[in-house]
């Protein structure tokens, strides 16, 4: 009986195909298989859109960085952030990637180097996969660079710069989001939330920030001999806010991208991002307010980043409302923050310590305190766990990173250098030649 | 007979499944079932991409707005832009959505507040829908901004924008638009066309900026006290043409994006988008090029805006050629529109009124007139309706608002502090302090 | 039997639909339709994006010029950038896609003007389809610009971006490219590589742009007359930079949208592009340091795109691997390339010739040599006819074009109006009015 029908099916499959006047015509199973693969279309298409998008940032940081500081290192700073990600997108590809993602023992991966994994005619996944991390790779790098401005040899810059990319980041990807291949990190294995990467990029970048800011010293004249701070205005306010406007559209990509999946979970991960956002830069904004009697355009932009920042760990697991607390407590966290950083003579020009290592920090512990499954106990201490060792891991080895470069080749400009201005001593350009700044 | 065949389906099923090596094979129907669901998964995609090129507006109305007035305002107008986004997110989550598109008695929705119709498990289409329509809200707010630049006070603005966002414009809007869950809009039930806005994001608000434009009164120095004009030149055209662009890749997703789904018709949506603007924009430089004698940079950028914004409403009922011509008038239109309102004395300092009430206006009625399915009297008049009731609601309640406003809290700084620039005195900034502006 | 067979599926259908509980139930054939369907969507999708995505290049084109010349030129720039998209669409659907697709004799096309094989209600692909070639268009338009920046007179400007949008661009790519109806191009027959446009874009662009920089001569004072070359510094790098951001974003456009379908090609393509782009600037930033001692901005940023361009042609037959090496070439090529043409006095303000056009023949060269299936001798030889009959037909027709606009409406502004700038002599307009530029 079986038999007989198994031949039933076939025939009426033949049929079918006759009706259809070609060879070969579509059966339940071709179909099935074409589903699949028109979603893997939809999939590579969402995945590759979000890279492009958090592409885009590097503009975004690059403008907030220039926006913040002085004319006289504006070339010096687009120089960065364009190395930082060419460099950085060589160095993730040849040794990176494969650290992060390669087969793990727990600690790093093994394989997966030069993308030596991808054959001609294999499966391009690891190439769309690959796309997606380089782009968050270069961002945990150029989040360093903004809290090193206006001093750092340039020199120097491409050294750490590529250690970050290299090694420093990967590794510590490796330990929270595991193998493409086989095996999973140390805490994933624990259950760590860290869905876009609160901890990964933005703490990664901000504490490996806080070291280099503390081993290069505060820029000249911002911290005077009776104890006092100067403020060091940025230049271009303007500027600066189309970064945060870009920054903003790029964690369209961030979050949601971090599926690379095409699925309904985006939408939520959309309105989560957006209303964390905008909690962040509106609090910012009333605690600024409170504090210095008028609402301060620097910290409400960093407070919308703030909220971005915050909210990149738990984005797809916390509801729209506690977005917004999320959000909310991030914008004022970071106005602390960076008053903070400031009193203890850290010298960092745009906030990038406050802004991805304290919010990232808060983030990644708001992702379990605010988990849509209930926050176990277990679960925060887990986040704790990663809050801590990702502090541990990045500040000590970015640290002897920044020792190691200031005490072979120089991780700092000589102070002539740094008064006169990056673009001249260090690329012999200038970023404004038709209109004379008044430094 | 029957029985006997559904026992045969059932174990030809069987069957395939054995052959597949799996428990659950697919069948015809668990197929059409996986196919609707890939369909819905490009839909989430296309609408959420296209709400982030609609984000991705606010950054070009800021530019607009920045370069086109002066040095001394452009921390003020970043900030406006800014917080109408962060506010309009916030408002529009807590109130503005229900209103708009919660279940509708004709004039407004009435459920649907804080996102509350979602439950977390639930279909999220909601939070997708959400996304996309915060971002409009967030448009129609912000086109007020530049027609009431240079002399508003900045806690005025900030209640205008929060009532616009959850008041004004998401009750037109339940008129024309209706509602996500149940029931129709007044208009709607008319068969008003207006795919994508002109006159429910468009016209609210450019007739918002009117109203606030004349109860504000021209910035000092404007028009001489013997009846003259004076022009106040922008102080950035490069960031202003920037923002021109940034529009207009915008609007790709906010005409086509107003499918919410992705299918064939965004082509054509597209396609008249884009030509519209472009033939707009050639009209209003040669009109200004007859009118001034030389082909003058400001026109042109509003006359692509001003195609843009006529093209809003038809755009997914008009052909291509239809656009060309729905383009062109409107860029007429917004270079006589914006000589008009400055020779009665109404201070637009970007011609926001022109290019987003006036060309809104007339979009509306081109969507009538050239009606692929023809444009009967009976369509021609909804259109007409949809129009002045636009107009009556906007004017009329913004104009109440402003006037509430200015009794109260204030709407306009005093003239020292307009002298002065808005920067220092409203936020203590400076946008440019590595330069000396010369005003 | 077999027709026992045919009423024994169809009944089975039946039953099914009365499971489904609807009369149009699905079916084998109905979902295989309907599969092909939600792919042709998917396709739509990631077409329009991309084409989004291109047109976004032109902001970048605009502030990559603005930024490498004088304030005193920037509204003019902004001005020609708008226009050549604008009037570029607008000729583009009158005459240069059905000359570039329509029915080829192999030689050019001969329907498809207007858009009129479009009819209401018909499939709207080639609607799709010329959204995403009026964008390329466009771009060969806007190259020559950067080329003949601070000295062409605004109507001379406007009659050649229509003649190469309408004419010189669309002819030499119906004969790599071929038909969207039927027939082939000549270059096509023969094997041409060209996948995403090095030759039929870029070299297009640049030999153009090298016509023009002959026929005007150089700016005033760019050379001395004892033999020496004086620097014109660009005015603004920071917008210069953000402009090489918004061009590598768009290539991400423009290199995978060039599949015109969302398949899985499109991830190699998107790796291909990052690295040769990163490869690209790495190396110019080296030999400028090499060269000139210090790591120069305009060299690295010419560097990124020299590498965009010269991976165009094989992005999506050459290996990740093999894209570093085509990059790095390119960065190398465009250093001594700008120093060339600087050195035989062709005056090109922005390196439009070198990252164009040199870099375009070398990318179409390096598509035969590295290509997956291996470097024939045939490929490699097709590459060159490819290359060498794209600077014959561009470069002839674009200089005899450029010879007749100076014989008669004229090409060059007057001396005295070059020295004043043309943003106050062509358009009346002041692009930064609140500082005062020295020049």
């Amino acid at each position: 009986m079986k038999y007989l029908l198994m031949i039933l099916t076939s025939l009426a499959c033949t049929i079918t195909a006759a009706w259809a006047g070609t060879d070969d015509a579509p059966t339940v199973l071709s179909n099935a298989e074409a589903i699949k693969l028109v979603q893997t279309h939809a999939d590579y298409v969402w995945t590759l859109i979000a890279a492009a998008l958090v592409f885009f940032m590097q503009a975004g940081f690059a403008l907030v960085e220039a926006g913040f500081t002085r004319a006289k290192n504006a070339v010096n700073i687009m120089m960065k952030n364009l190395m930082d990600f060419s460099m950085g997108s060589l160095f993730y590809w040849a040794i990176g990637f494969g650290l992060m993602f390669g087969t793990t023992n727990g600690f790093f991966g093994t394989n997966g180097f030069f993308l030596s994994d991808f054959k001609v005619g294999g499966d391009p996944w690891v190439l769309a996969f690959w796309m997606f991390q380089v782009v968050f790779a270069a961002t945990a790098a150029t989040i360093v660079s903004g809290a090193m401005a206006e001093r750092t040899k340039f020199t120097g810059y491409l050294v750490y710069s590529a250690v970050i990319s290299a090694l420093i980041y990967p590794i510590f990807g490796s330990w929270a989001w595991g193998s493409l291949f086989h095996g999973s990190g140390w805490l994933e294995g624990l259950g760590f939330i860290d869905f876009a990467g609160s901890t990964v990029v933005h703490s990664v970048g901000g504490w490996s920030a806080l070291a280099g800011a503390i081993v290069l010293g505060p820029r000249l004249g911002k911290y005077t001999k009776d104890g006092g701070i100067k403020p060091i205005l940025g230049h271009n306010i303007p500027l600066a806010a189309l970064g945060v406007f870009i920054l903003w559209i790029g964690w369209f990509g961030f979050n949601p991208g971090s599926t690379t999946a095409a699925n309904k979970d985006i939408a939520m991960i959309f309105v989560n991002t957006n209303l964390a956002a905008a909690a962040g830069c509106v609090v910012a904004m009333i605690v600024s307010w409170l504090k210095f009697g008028k609402p301060e355009v620097g910290m409400s932009l960093n407070g919308a980043l703030a909220g971005l920042v915050g909210i990149t760990a738990g984005c797809a697991n916390v509801t729209p409302g506690s977005s917004i607390i999320i959000g909310a407590i991030a914008g004022c966290l970071v106005f602390f923050s960076v008053l903070f950083f400031d009193k203890i003579k850290v010298d960092d020009p745009v906030g990038a310590v406050s802004v991805h290592g304290v919010c990232g920090a808060w983030g990644t512990l708001a992702a379990g305190l605010f988990n849509i499954g209930g926050p176990t106990m277990k679960i925060v201490s887990t986040q704790c766990i990663g809050i801590v060792s990702c502090f541990a891991w990045t500040f000590c080895t970015a640290f002897i990173l920044f020792k190691l470069i200031s005490g072979t080749i120089g991780l700092r400009v000589p102070p002539e250098e740094e008064v006169e201005g990056l673009d001249s001593t260090e690329h012999g350009g200038n970023a404004y030649p038709d209109f004379s700044p008044n430094h």
